[in-house]
């Protein structure tokens, strides 16, 4: 098998790349500015200074105040920090709904709800693989308290209708809060507060080319929170903990390199799904027919399972995988195949691409599935 | 005032410059290994292979098996994660020990679990700033879950005698969980959970030279740790949310370059504690005639507020702090001082090495007491 390095990569979904400007500037960072941000001599000022830089670079990414932003340790905890935090702030009790195709970060929260007495629904999916505003509107209860939806479904790459829900739901209950887990579609689809009419929207470093271990949930004014964890002052008392400062900036300078590309990834990702189609027997396109983001393309495969595919493609130096990377070495069924009504033991294949990804990168994993030697579903 | 690269630094209870070599083993990771650790492909492999090595070099250097350690942001979610873990996991009720001198991230947790109707009790600390174990054993109880003690207070310096602590309190309650957070003694003093009769013990890289953003949490065979909050299955599903490798990579080879030089850490500190006592008026040693750790020096100046004393020496060109940084913001008085019954109009500084602090860092702020131009308490 070829050494990692090199690998044509299509599992951007799980993680992307550092990009080589954001390795320099971590590294400067790391190498120049030591002091603790909460330090009020020179050189904690200094690391406060890059800090409250890279919080306006994420406002403006957001759409939100730089008092809105709180920095963590990545998506995981942002949206942990969103949903636990946004249903604690209010006390015991009341109704949370979350979408069935959650990241497992929110569906693992709402466990912990409901085993504290919060009554947790989970709002089914359309066939298609997206949430109805209508149907949501009609689980929801003036008691709701936190609304809970992905714009861009990590496993399928399916676009939820994220404002025409909230705004359905808000309809019923005013009040209630909704976090918009944007993570996967950070910097390939336009994201902000007002736009999406969200109170709390989570983002990721690694999905954009940025460290790991960095994050950021960005709430409009207002937005009351309950910390995860009691300690310090920092990010407001909301995030206790220094602040990972080299990997903060590293966050701001990915998006700040990160540049609309939609239109050429979704032709790359046309390249992939005729190849896909035509040499996967039985393949056909997750959410087929609905909106789906220019980076993520899934397919199903009834005849294979899933690890037998990825490790095929591996042996032709190329990385993809059959979902979501936090959940690979368990053998289960997705959560997310299963609420689309897709049978467990049908094959998934998941392309996703990042803002690196390049058309060699693409007509290399076409070529490979055509080696692959199968034949497809369409001849 | 100086730039703060040309600063004399002595604040390294509240960071570390980061190490050279750590900074050039992040840079490496994070320009050459990108796949997520729970990917099953190559990428991925490589990613998990790099965090397995990580794991055996701080489970031995924190006497736990690798399994028992799991990687998180810092020392204060290592602390949420040990405090509130192990609280949480036996359910509701019960009682909890923390001493009244703890970091607040314990103190803080332990706020949000006596909300949470679970009885918490401070243990208050001898003038000298330790922990008496039989005033620990008098207040344990058989429903005691958690003891949490840390081994080296951050503000003083003054070492806790945690071990016997232990014994005392697990004379009374065998089954309560240990904690004992050894953020700024690791690496300085030895760290083992054997040693300690420990169940839990937490460190911070960015204290000892390597990158902020990144700690972990050891324990004991057997522990039960409810997981702050749901998510993936990384690490064992204690700490959900993809791994910052390139952090974690850091953080072993920082513990790998620290070499053990206590001896020559108490010589420069005890340059330091002279030039103090002869040039701040009425200054008296934190913690006199107690065990102290070789790299933290706490004065009290009762004449001059601690935001004067650490601006004239920054004014000089050294850097110090006036206590812990994360509440260096606000201006109440230490708790720690509190607890110890020192006046809260007393200023208070506090100088802290590292292990890169050098005789003329050391020579350079004791000239700098010199020409603040005082009248020292001992002539």
């Amino acid at each position: 098998m070829r050494p990692p390095a090199d690998m044509i990569y299509l599992d951007n979904a799980a993680t992307t790349p550092a990009h080589p400007e954001v390795v320099a500037e971590v590294s400067r960072v790391l190498s120049t500015v030591h002091g603790n941000p909460s330090s009020r001599h020179a050189m904690g000022l200094e690391a406060e200074r890059l800090i409250r830089r890279a919080r306006e670079v994420l406002a403006a990414a957001l759409g939100a105040t730089p008092d809105g932003i709180t920095f963590c340790s990545g998506g995981t905890e942002a949206n942990a920090l969103g949903l636990l935090g946004a249903a604690r702030a209010g006390g015991g009790g009341g109704h949370v709904l979350v979408s069935a195709i959650e990241h497992p970060s929110v569906l693992g929260c709402a466990d912990q709800l409901t085993r504290a007495g919060i009554a947790v629904e989970r709002i089914p999916v359309q066939p298609g693989g997206w949430v109805d505003p209508e149907r949501a509107a009609a689980m929801a209860r003036p008691d709701t308290r936190v609304l809970a939806l992905m714009l861009v479904n990590n496993e399928t790459g399916v676009i939820q209708p994220a404002a025409d829900v909230i705004r359905a739901v808000k309809a019923v209950t005013p009040r209630c809060v909704a976090l918009v887990d944007c993570v996967q579609a950070f910097t390939t689809l336009p994201v902000s507060l007002a736009d999406l009419g969200a109170d709390l929207i989570t983002a990721s470093s690694h999905k954009i080319q940025g460290p790991k271990g960095v994050g950021c949930l960005a709430s409009a004014p207002g937005v009351k929170l309950a910390p995860v964890w009691g300690g310090g002052d920092q990010e407001q008392g909301r995030r206790p903990g220094t602040e990972n400062v080299a990997g903060i900036a590293g966050f701001a300078r990915a998006v700040e390199l990160a540049s609309p590309d939609g239109d050429a990834q979704a032709a790359l990702l046309r390249v992939l799904e005729r190849a896909a189609l035509e040499h996967l027997p039985g393949a056909r396109v997750v959410g087929e027919g609905g909106r789906r983001a220019p980076h993520i393309l899934s397919v199903t495969v009834p005849s294979l399972p899933s690890e037998v595919l990825v490790n095929m493609l591996e042996e032709r130096g190329v990385c993809v995988s059959s979902g979501a990377a936090c959940h690979s070495r368990r053998s289960l069924a997705s959560h997310v195949m299963k609420a689309m009504g897709i049978p467990g033991k049908h094959g998934v294949l998941r392309f996703s691409l990042s803002h690196a990804t390049t058309p060699e990168d693409v007509d290399g994993a076409a070529a490979a599935l055509g080696a692959l030697g199968l034949t497809g579903a369409k001849r």
